[in-house]
């Protein structure tokens, strides 16, 4: 291993990761080439689950968030259904974004009451306490963890990339190209950096937060990253995430970036210090793996094969399956679950996946 | 040259394209290395023009591109503040569809009144002769061109790709990333691919009508190309653009492919036999250009850099203008003019593409 990959993939992952006690899911994330490919989703705790529905028909987005009881139980229904091999604690990467004096509303997408669009703005943004900033997330992993410790499966934390950040909040909402991020970020780069190391030191803090109170993989979404050209990766997102990244090191949970549309990027997205890349569907594995060497892929089904056949789905799950051999895979979409998946697709995928034996 | 490259390009174009009597832009996609960038800018005929939004404020999107007067006078209306190198008509991809039977409204997007989504109506289409498809757009055409001719600047007619074409029909508006299109297409591919194929007889008409009205040059616009992995573009959209384009073949105008977010898809790209291929922001020129051998790129300022200042603007032109050298290039944008972009930007612009001496 070179100096390089010694930085990048842990030198000391805790616990003996690849010990047969430790969770498929998690041997796979510290890089175990295992015996078939763990499987969880994107947006598995979400709009598709009737159960979900019904919780939402009763509370407001924040109030799920904030709730423990409800973020737990809302975040466990995917696993009562169907046998995946991780949870993803619920919760939205604009969580933390209150503690800085920001006010959100869900319309579904994320709508930031006052969009940032001045220095001003940037500069009055308070710096938060550790605990003040989600003490709910803290609480709702907790549970989410008790119930599902007897079965072995571990809790996966999130945040959102300080570039994907900053891109709602100076845009104000979603958007197909977030023209006016880009401009913002043309016109103001000495006020996008600040932003940008404000949400940096916020994001720390706030997965820390998620790995103390025992999630046991981190996952940052840079959703938006895929927008930008390989220059601007460079300077406004790379050294943000790799800031964070450092910041989790040592602290024995694997570190996975997710990014989006983003494979022009993959020569830079191989600096950064993660144990697993998370891709979308764009591109097959076996001609991502060689960007990332001794690095886990994690992906990456087109989320709208479940809205197609079972035979469909067969298939495909098949090719991604195939493509993933010839090193560690976690098996996952390319993006979020569609709303309008069939909950029997979910469950036939879970049996697709989990009969593909990848020693054969 | 080998017998690939000389299928893509087409051996012989017409009536001494090096001329110094050629306009500029159909030097540079002729594949000649000229002595500066020509330019020109998608939607440069649009809504950050004043003289455009007063035609708009009196007339309906399609009273607009059904009324030859009104589609020739937006045509010009950009050539007459700043000195570009070619004039686009003005229509838009949706255009020739309702002569198939399908009802379509702007919204400002396009909306489809009834999207197609059983085997059935994608039968029922019908097939309209040449003449019936786009009459007003051949008249458009010609007073454009009687207007521009004077100047020596050449008329780009376009259509939009079977692909996207499909895209908009099944999926029925814009949306983020189609998902009930990208379920359709692996549901019903037969279904998906008998679309295609009517959508493909309709563009061959509907373009080599704009070439006998004098279009000098046709773009081809497979916008959400790049939502597609390798295997799907292969098989859902190769197989068309190569039939259209080949259909064009010899009929002396440059055949111009454009995909945005697409550059995974670039090495399948390659094999489309056309003479320009113009390329979004998201990768500089010269690590694109490998892709395209003898191919003119076109492209690739990211329209978010229009909105920042003249500095910024003239730094990031510069940036695009060096990465163009070493082969033909046409300046333009990666995508389309936003609506918010000042007109002095515009005309900064094109002062610092023009003063760039691509040969000293």
């Amino acid at each position: 291993m070179s100096s390089t990959e010694t930085q990048i993939r842990q030198a000391t992952p805790p616990s003996s990761p690849h010990d047969s006690d430790t969770a498929l899911f998690l041997r796979a994330a510290w890089g175990q080439d295992t015996e078939r490919a763990p499987l969880w989703l994107m947006r598995q705790a979400g709009r598709y689950l009737p159960e979900y529905l019904a919780i939402k028909a009763k509370s407001s987005f924040w109030e799920m968030v904030r709730t423990p009881e409800l973020a737990a139980e809302v975040s466990l229904q995917p696993l009562r259904r169907f046998p995946l091999d991780a949870a993803i604690i619920f919760s939205d990467i604009m969580t933390p974004l209150p503690a800085l004096g920001i006010e959100i509303a869900f319309n579904p997408g994320p709508v930031v009451a006052n969009p940032i669009r001045t220095k001003a703005q940037i500069e009055a943004l308070r710096r938060p306490e550790a605990e003040e900033i989600a003490p709910f997330l803290a609480k709702a992993i907790g549970l989410t963890r008790a119930e599902l410790s007897a079965r072995n499966i571990p809790v996966i934390g999130f945040g959102g990339a300080p570039l994907t950040l900053a891109t709602y909040l100076i845009q104000g909402s979603g958007s197909k190209e977030y023209e006016d991020f880009r401009a913002f970020l043309r016109l103001e780069p000495a006020a996008t950096h600040a932003l940008l190391g404000k949400l940096t030191e916020l994001s720390i803090d706030y997965l820390k937060l998620q790995i103390e109170a025992g999630a046991r993989a981190i996952q940052l979404f840079d959703s938006w990253a895929g927008l930008h050209d390989w220059a601007t990766y460079r300077e406004f997102a790379l050294p943000y995430n790799r800031a964070i990244f450092q910041a989790l090191a040592g602290l024995g949970v694997p570190r996975i970036y997710l990014a989006v549309g983003a494979s022009h990027l993959y020569p830079v997205i191989a600096e950064l210090p993660c144990e697993v890349v998370s891709v979308d569907w764009r591109l097959p594995l076996n001609h991502i793996r060689s960007h990332f060497p001794n690095r886990t892929l994690q992906g990456n089904l087109d989320p709208s094969v479940l809205l197609a056949s079972p035979e469909v789905i067969t298939h495909e799950a098949h090719q991604v399956l195939q493509a993933g051999l010839g090193g560690a895979h976690i098996f996952n979409l390319g993006h979020g679950v569609i709303r309008t998946t069939p909950l029997e697709h979910v469950a036939h995928l879970a049996e697709v996946v989990r009969a593909f034996d990848r020693r054969s």
